[in-house]
């Protein structure tokens, strides 16, 4: 006996969700079913007007509603440090923080020659014409501590050390709060080439 | 930095679904917002339409496109034997089986007076009335092997037990397959009550 349909069909578009499995979209599908016309209706359109209501800011790629996002717009920001970021979604634990009140750059993704991910599919153009209009002093760079974070920093280093910019990287070490003997080999290598005066 | 307003709409609308919080939701959303218009669409349309396009069947409240479903529908099933299941859901998995050829009823639920679901919240009348049309000589009843399981199995059982009707339940025992100390003491106890001639 095979699912009805609409409901096979209300599993396939369920399993594009990320992690979603066939279990999980069967059991999200079943739930649905029980769900009154309004609150389909509601969670339905919202889906659908997603791409219409939510803009990337063209000159960051931070996510906005308006033309130009709040970051890009907002005067008391530092316009002359550039936060390199690797998606939209990190803006948020960055700001978060407090610590910081520059500008951003959202590449998009990080190198990745496994994937297919060179430099033409980020937005490495776009950042260095911004740095090549001047006016920015310092880049930091917020990439990941992975194989792919690493290779991109090493590759805008490459790309910019002509240039007299001061470049950072966030710096990786023990997570505050963390116990010595759970902390691995790698971070606390890592934490020992990092070690400040104290 | 709050997330726009369409964001966080959209992760509301996500967390809905089953067993879902807000961290899986709001990655959930990070991706939606990567989707193109038309996948959007077919997401939101087919969650939109799920209600007009499924329908329960008012004689067993199986899951059905058509008026009467094909398992009341189908000539060849065995018109005398019932199985009383809680869910729409469960139909698919016993139908798999291909154990039984009787026609199903599905009562929405189990009763749970935590919880305030009493006989009127499930479709307890409507099973009684399909018995007291007479025809059906067996009941099986294929509820879960819980304690609000057991109080619904027992509840039908009181109600029925004036009636010359076989009333049965599934089997209770070892899952085939497993090794004797992997399983727990409950069901060690239930399959040794439950023993058979060899």
């Amino acid at each position: 006996m095979k699912y009805p349909n609409h409901l096979q069909k209300l599993i396939q578009v369920l399993k594009k969700l990320p992690g979603i499995g066939n279990r999980s979209a069967e059991r999200f599908a079943f739930q649905l079913l029980e769900w009154p016309q309004e609150e389909l209706t509601q969670f339905g359109d919202v889906v659908k007007d997603t791409s219409k209501s939510i803009h990337f800011c063209p000159v960051c790629g931070v996510l906005s509603e308006k033309e130009t996002c709040g970051i890009c717009s907002d005067k008391k920001r530092n316009t002359e440090v550039l936060c390199v970021i690797r998606s939209a979604r990190e803006v948020f634990s960055l700001e978060a923080t407090g610590e910081f009140k520059g500008l951003y750059h959202v590449l998009g993704g990080v190198l990745s020659p496994l994937e297919g991910i060179g430099p033409e599919q980020l937005k490495m153009e776009s950042l260095f014409t911004r740095i090549a209009k001047g006016g920015i002093s310092e880049i930091i760079l917020a990439l990941d501590s992975t194989l792919e974070g690493d290779a991109t920093a090493l590759y805008i280093k490459s790309e910019l050390q002509h240039l007299p910019i001061k470049l950072t990287r966030l710096a990786f070490g023990i997570p505050m709060g963390s116990a010595l003997d759970y902390v691995d080999g790698g971070t606390l290598a890592r934490s020992f080439l990092g070690r400040n005066h104290f």
